[in-house]
Order: C-alpha cells, then sequence, then structure tokens
C-alpha cells in the first residue's frame, strides 16, 4: 500500500462511519461521495444553494513551524472546516457538505499525522452536521488545505447579503472580539495561553446564522478584522456606522491586557470568526444561542465606512494612541 | 490600491463580462457571485449535482521554473479550470460553476501575471458556458490553484460512475492517448513541441461525457494514465478489461516515437484528460463528437484489473521491453 492509498483510506472510512451525514441527508441525498470522479448530491427540496471556499496556508493561517504543524494537526484540520462554515453562518445557511483539497509535503504524510488531521476535520464536520463528499490529494512543499463548502438556505428564505444594511439599523456582533489575534502575536504570554483555543478550534456561529435569516438585513463573520469587515458592509450598502468602541465585547480574559492593546486587537485583529450583522431597530436579537452584543447603528454620514467613537466622543487623530491609530485601521490584509 | 484589491477587481471586472453566465444561468440562476461571504445560486431544475475539486500545485502539475511559470500564466489558468471539467465530464454533467481558492506568490501577484491568469481561466469558463462564482485568495510560497466545480445532471438522468462496467461490455477512449506526458518528458524533442498544446491546452470532453448519459454503463477520465484509470473501474465495478495494445489511439506526432516509448506514455502517461467508458455491445458510441476508439471489453477473470493483450498475445513478463515491464503499470502516483 503506498502512501496515497492509505491517506484516501483514513479519509474514505472516516467518511463512512460519519454521524454527520445524518443531518446532511435530510437537505440532500449523498448518491455519491469519495471515490469517483465527482461527488453526486440530490438536494430534497428547491432553495438557494451557498457555495464557499477557503484556503488555509502554513505559515499564514497557521504556524510555518514543522514541528508545531505536526503538534496542531487536529486543530489544523478542525479549523479549515470550521472557517468556511463560518462563511456558511454568515450567509444564514444550514451546512450540507464540503470538498477538500489536501496539498500535503511529505513529511506529513504519515499515518499518525494524517489521522489527527483526519480527525479535526471530522470533529467540525459531524459538530455541524456535514458530510465530507468528495476530494483531492497532491504533493506540495508547503501544506496548504482547501476546503469548499455547500449549504442550503431553507425554501422561503433569502440568504443574508452584505448589502442590506439600511439607516437606522443596530450593528451587532457575536462573541468577544480580537482573541484570537491576541493568542497568535502573545502565544507564551499568561493571557495569550488562556484564548489559545479562540484561536486554534473557533467556533462558527452557525445557530446564529440560521437564526438570523429573515431578520438580519446584512451579514458578514469577523475573518480579517472588524473595522476592515464592517467595511465591507458600509461600502457593499452604501452606508456609514457609528461603532462605540467602549461598547466592543471583550473575553474575561482580554481584559486583563491594557486598553491600547485589546482596543487594536478588538479592531483589526482577524480569525475571531464571529459574526457582525444589522437588524431594524425594532427587531431585537434572538437569546439562547450566544453572546450577543450591539456595538453601534447605521447612520448618515459622508463616506462608506465606519465611524468610531469612544465615550460619546467621535474619535480623531489628535487624540493619544491607541485612537491617533484608529481611523487608518486598514485590518487584516491578504497581501 | 493594494494588490489584493487590484486582483479581486481583475476577477470581480472578467466576471460581470462572462458570456458563460448565459448558459449557466439557463440551469441555475447566479443570484450572488464574488463579492459576498460565500456565492448563491438557485437551480431551476430538480436534478443531481455535480461537485469535484482539483489541484494544480508548481513543481508537479507545471513546471517549478519561475520563469516558464510566468510565461504559461494562460495556460496555468486555462488548465486549473479545464481539469475540474474533465471530471464534470466524467459524471455526464452539464458545467455550471467554479469557485477559485489561489495561493499567490508574491513575485507573481503582479498585473500582467494576474491578468494573463484570470484570461485563461476565464477562456475555459466561456468555452464551456461556466461562470466563475467566488474565490479565495491567499498569499504563499508555491503557486497553488484549487477550483472546485459544480454541474448539473439533466433531470431523468443518472451520473455515470465508476462502477457500471458490466461483463460483454465494450471499451473506449475519447482522443488519442500519451500526448501530454510524452511533451512533459521531451519538451525541447520535435515530437514533444508538436504535443505540447496537449500538455498546456487539454481539451476536457465535456460534450461526449453528456451526450453518453443513459448509454454509458461506467466511466473515468484519464488523468493518471489509462493503465490505472481502467484499473479503478474494474476494481469498483469488480470485473477484469481484456485491452488490446495494438488498438490504443495515438497522434500522428506520437507515431513517429519508436513502439517502447509511445506504448508506455500511452499506458501510463498522466494528465490526458480523455474519457474511458464501456458501452453494452449492443451499443454503438455516439458520432461527431471526435474520435472514439474501441480498445477492449469487460471479461471473465481472476483478478479485477486490465489484461494487456498485443496482436492476439496477452502480454507477459517473459516478453521483451517493454511488454515485460507493462504487468506492473502503476500509471501516475500522487505520492
Amino acid at each position: 500500500m503506498n502512501e496515497f492509498d492509505f491517506i484516501y483510506q483514513i479519509f474514505a472510512k472516516a467518511q463512512a462511519n460519519q454521524q454527520g451525514q445524518t443531518q446532511a441527508n435530510t437537505l440532500a441525498n449523498i448518491i455519491q461521495g469519495i471515490g469517483d470522479d465527482a461527488a453526486v448530491i440530490l438536494p430534497k427540496a428547491d432553495g438557494q444553494q451557498v457555495i464557499c471556499t477557503d484556503t488555509l496556508v502554513q505559515g499564514r493561517h497557521f504556524s510555518g513551524d514543522w514541528q508545531i504543524i505536526e503538534t496542531l494537526s487536529f486543530a489544523i484540520g478542525y479549523k479549515a472546516v470550521a472557517v468556511n462554515l463560518s462563511d456558511l453562518a454568515a450567509m444564514g445557511a444550514t451546512p450540507h457538505s464540503i470538498v477538500l483539497a489536501l496539498a500535503l509535503p511529505e513529511r506529513l504524510a504519515n499515518q499518525r499525522w494524517v489521522l489527527e488531521f483526519a480527525n479535526g476535520l471530522f470533529h467540525a464536520c459531524n459538530q455541524f452536521g456535514m458530510a465530507l463528499i468528495g476530494g483531492d490529494m497532491t504533493k506540495s512543499h508547503e501544506l496548504m488545505i482547501t476546503v469548499t463548502a455547500y449549504g442550503i438556505i431553507p425554501q422561503g428564505y433569502s440568504a443574508i447579503y452584505r448589502h442590506g444594511a439600511r439607516l437606522g439599523d443596530k450593528v451587532y456582533v457575536s462573541g468577544t472580539l480580537g482573541d484570537a489575534s491576541y493568542a497568535l502575536k502573545h502565544a507564551h504570554s499568561d493571557i495569550g495561553q488562556k484564548l489559545s483555543h479562540r484561536l486554534h478550534i473557533p467556533t462558527p456561529r452557525v445557530a446564529l446564522g440560521q437564526a438570523l435569516l429573515g431578520m438580519a438585513t446584512s451579514m458578514i463573520d469577523i475573518s480579517d478584522g472588524l473595522y476592515q469587515d464592517l467595511s465591507h458592509v458600509c461600502l457593499q450598502s452604501r452606508v456609514a456606522m457609528r461603532i462605540d468602541l467602549d461598547k466592543l465585547p471583550m473575553s474575561n480574559a482580554m481584559q486583563e491586557a491594557p486598553l491600547q492593546s485589546h482596543l487594536v486587537y478588538q479592531l483589526t485583529g482577524g480569525d475571531d470568526y464571529e459574526l457582525a450583522f444589522t437588524l431594524p431597530a425594532d427587531v431585537l436579537p434572538p437569546e439562547g444561542l450566544g453572546k450577543i452584543t450591539c456595538i453601534g447603528e447605521v447612520v448618515a454620514q459622508a463616506e462608506h465606512r465606519p465611524y468610531l467613537y469612544y465615550q460619546g466622543q467621535q474619535v480623531t487623530e489628535q487624540m493619544p494612541f491607541p485612537f491617533d491609530y484608529l481611523p487608518d485601521l486598514k485590518g487584516y490584509q491578504h497581501f
């Protein structure tokens, strides 16, 4: 048995055992999973279908250090699925299935690493009722994982886009902000270690996204940093937002960090995988689906971007650090 | 404008101009393309849906040499789509749309390269009526392109699998075999140069795949070499095949190569992207869709694999090269 065969068998076997298929199959029959030129599904109801793709690259989305990569096999597998689940959540979609494109360095092409990676991947799948239905594997020098995810919007609903925010809407975020990026930058500090699960095992807000169908006027997942992601919503909705910095939700661990530190992470830190969304002023956010915080509102201003306020005052470049820095926030840049 | 923005704009603009959307939209409305957390489509008819994914890796699926990569920008973009179209074709599916995950080294993140790459990608899309509906871009050291393709099987038909070949069926292949791998290995020879278009701009047999719906009992695309791909069909169909080596189709250019050379490429060369399929003995292959050759039949033998014959004689290890080599053929290995 060559390496290709054993890797194929790990995934084919785990796929066959997948509890997640049960929920996936209530949405669309999986007629052919792994093992042919393509996967084949048969949706059970009319309705919008949602497709997204996200790549994790060694040294960029996780450490470039081989020893760390060898240790984090489970988390890397989990996260490759979770980041896509977060995109599906941001549309309000119910997760159905994924295909996996794995570019694997020789060094990791061993039973121990691939098995743990697969465990992490299927852990995320099973937690959210998703099935792995296909994939492709190639040899490479860098570890790169591309997951493409497929979800379904229940009949009678429309997906939630970035372009629907309206004047007067309230702006909300789920969970807490900045934890993952803080943990990445301060991996060895006390606070960083308390927050490391937020970096390695992020929680996509799938149930919240689904609950917001028919309620939220716009939604985005916070993968590139709150400021940059809200900027996308502002631009595409052609609105401005007033964001109150003192309202940004913070984890207990993060409260131990000084203001100038946590504020920058909360606003610009990537990898949060929380949801930011807008609701009409008279609509309350759903309850029982985790922490949800109102952080501002959609306002009339000259430019289509977030305007930052702290303790009631608009943040200007004349204010001391970190405020003088904030108006130029660019968030996480892919390049 | 940063590099990320200009790349985004190249794809968003090309997407907006896409003629291919016209055909794609007859199958499923594209409600949201590039520019949100995910793409959203609304299929127009019930029917099976087909999903596949394929990655091209620098130094593996195309040269690792930066200067060659810089020159081949168009071909790399084209091929990233074509290899997925070939997988859709092998199921009998009508292509609908793709999402693109592009891991781009700094060196290639310039307007000239990305524009030519996008030209190649959209050339393949438009030729086969496909729309680019979403993507993800990240920085990396190696160039890696993952395309996930989505296709539709017309209502009333079932996709064509690897597992349906039956005793007595005839075995067919489209086009000619071994050209791409010969061109890869002999890039500077006369024959290699005549065949280079087969390596760089392969032709997925989409119309043939569609025409075989309801006719072919099994089908696979030849990406890993004829012998290995027919082995998959044999194993999954639980049958054996008699393959007549003297019937394997050959390009005019390849006929100039000696027997021991071309035979190995025809049987084991990857990257052909032709279709191999089985038809009941009383069913003739469709006409007018390019060269189709009967190369053997499904037979009763002990093992589920192809059995090779030359001039009516079964190939054995006692025969001179290349025949003594053939029974151990492994085709193209991913690892």
